[in-house]
């Protein structure tokens, strides 16, 4: 591992929410060829590519999607699609971290793209294949979820407003982001009043149906200033069945993934600024918060009824001016009002601290966290800001 | 890439058919368990897994296949699911030599398996998702082959015969392989005379509809006698549509892959003493032969009806004892006989070629090659017997 940091080069998010005029190729194409333009690099210099994407065979109809990104490029670099459920674009920013440490490559590209919104009859049972399908026969996500909202707000009397102050937060945070497929406040009452999909669990809990594609040239040759480096990454696993696990209050797989980065970028959970978090729900941000160490078990809802990881320009409370020693999260709005195109959205938190990390002055280091299905894959990044 | 060469430390194969008592699961956990118990190693010493499956989002409803593998495992090794088609298990295994590569891991684990007589009603149409959705709409594999086998035939006046003599060799040589599909021989007339498909592709040049599972542990520690090491390996692409092919009698997939393969092994095409090559259709079988550098342009198909690449005791021609300087060719029994569950299949490779190497004196040097789709992606491994 002679090659760390890993610099981010270029970066490139598209549009995200129903874009019912542009097809998956499209929207692969245009992150694909928009990273590469910002990273200032010729095409010829991406020597292979790793495609993050859960479903376009039941979405689309389209597997092999490491040779249709391959065919953007004239030089058909070598090309690997990878699927972890949700995960599957933080796992391919990872395989791509490893391929560029093993030294058979200098320059790679990763595209993470989804296009959900062409059969939203169907879109509930395929994201259910992330799920065991024989252990838990029938589960719809929302329902998976709902079950580990019960189990916290048991354990821990996490009140139900915590989850809609989450909501209300990443509403207001994608204000500013001008790709989020939801840019437009919601209040914590109007999440408890929307309609129930798993009790506890709201529409206005849930992350959205999403078509996007994200992409980032990763290089281990440093060529621009206000360079962003990733200086650590973990994986983890859990059981796919929730029946199997030993709590279901914590996702151990974010806790072995976090342990992981932490200590390859030697950083501390109070190191980090920034963060983007896997909030599919919004009792998975909680869940978030505890597991990355943010906060202690069950002390992450009083957090949040604080506003302690509220931008201060949107905070509602007295505590306008409050230095919180918690990182922001979801500055993007996250899943839930980002929008949340399954096999894109882990590219999309890289791309999107990326940029973050290069524009905002106040921020230095930032942590991504990106889950698969009710859990079982789990990828954390660290990023930090560096000079060339 | 300090740690080549990689040795190969324990084999699996299931059997291979039409298994209606046997789960995805069952046969996964049977391939990677089995293969661990023949490395000899504890199951704790597997630190990452890389799982090569095509469709069982589409064929099963489960995707998240790397958690599922990581769930046979109670320490939860870092798990990750590679598609490309039926080239699958051979990018998973490539996947994991570039993790080994890294240095993040000593010893890992690939599984490759298929589930795909659950519905073989829409198998074909499942299939089809490996070529491109948009430009190639409504085409199925056996159509697409026959396309290139027409062309092939119209440029090198190649004969019907050299097809039909490629199956009947593929099912001799799978009568000594147990874990084969089909184990009983065929004869050209037969292959001529069987139920057209799609000219002039006829039932018995395809290769069949299959469940299985293959598994094989990689690791950089030398630990057991008549090692068999992985010296070379290369991926190649081309775009997933045939229109936009330069060439239609040749996969420049397979062609780069093979190169790049050749050059890290130090070796050369007259070097490989037996290879098992993706022979989904027969016609594929005779491409291979060309593109890998075993026979010259248009002149595959004379070697084939020379039986230059048939194992001697299964030689019908007065060329008995025949001493051919081109390899044995699917001494398993190919895609053909042993049967082709697609993401299996590439891993499989791995797994015999392996055991072949540690098993018969005959050969020393072994090659694999594994295709994706009509040929958009193609990875080659060279394998070499060793001692610890």
């Amino acid at each position: 591992m002679s090659h760390l940091p890993i610099f981010v080069q270029g970066t490139h998010i598209t549009q995200f929410g129903e874009l019912w005029d542009r097809s998956l190729e499209d929207l692969a194409k245009e992150a694909a060829l928009g990273a590469v333009a910002d990273a200032v690099i010729q095409p010829s210099t991406i020597e292979a590519i790793f495609v993050g994407n859960m479903a376009a065979g039941q979405f689309e109809g389209q597997q092999h999607l490491g040779a249709l990104v391959s065919s953007f490029f004239s030089h058909l670099p070598p090309s690997t699609r990878v699927e972890a459920a949700c995960a599957s674009g933080g796992l391919a920013v990872l395989q791509a971290e490893m391929a560029l440490l093993s030294g058979m490559y200098q320059t790679v590209l990763v595209v993470g793209v989804e296009k959900m919104t062409d059969d939203t009859n169907g879109v509930t049972t395929i994201l259910s294949s992330a799920a065991d399908a024989a252990r838990e026969y029938g589960s719809t996500f929302p329902g998976l979820y709902a079950l580990l909202a019960k189990e916290h707000m048991h354990k821990y009397q996490t009140p139900r407003r915590a989850l809609s102050m989450i909501a209300a937060k990443n509403h207001s945070h994608a204000l500013a982001n001008q790709q989020a497929q939801f840019r437009r406040t919601i209040t914590p009452d109007q999440v408890e009043k929307s309609m129930l999909v798993a009790d506890p669990l709201r529409i206005l809990d849930c992350s959205p149906i999403t078509d996007g594609a994200a992409a980032v040239v990763l290089s281990v040759k440093p060529s621009r200033k206000q360079l962003v480096a990733l200086t650590g990454f973990g994986q983890g696993q859990e059981t796919l069945d929730l029946a199997r696990r030993s709590s279901l209050t914590s996702l151990q797989s974010t806790v072995d993934a976090a342990k992981k980065a932490y200590a390859m970028a030697n950083k501390k959970p109070t190191d980090i600024q920034v963060a983007e978090v896997h909030d599919c729900f919004t009792i998975a941000e909680l869940f978030a918060m505890e597991d990355l160490g943010f906060c202690k078990r069950g002390t992450a809802a009083t957090a949040v009824l604080k506003e302690e990881t509220t931008l201060s320009q949107y905070r509602q409370s007295s505590q306008k001016k409050l230095k919180s020693s918690l990182p922001i999260i979801n500055h993007s709005g996250g899943l839930k009002a980002c929008g949340h195109p399954v096999g894109a959205t882990g590219v999309k938190q890289v791309a999107y601290m990326t940029r973050l990390l290069r524009e905002n002055s106040d921020f230095s280091v930032g942590l991504t966290h990106n889950v698969g299905g009710s859990g079982a894959t789990a990828v954390v990044h660290i990023l930090e800001k560096g000079q060339s």
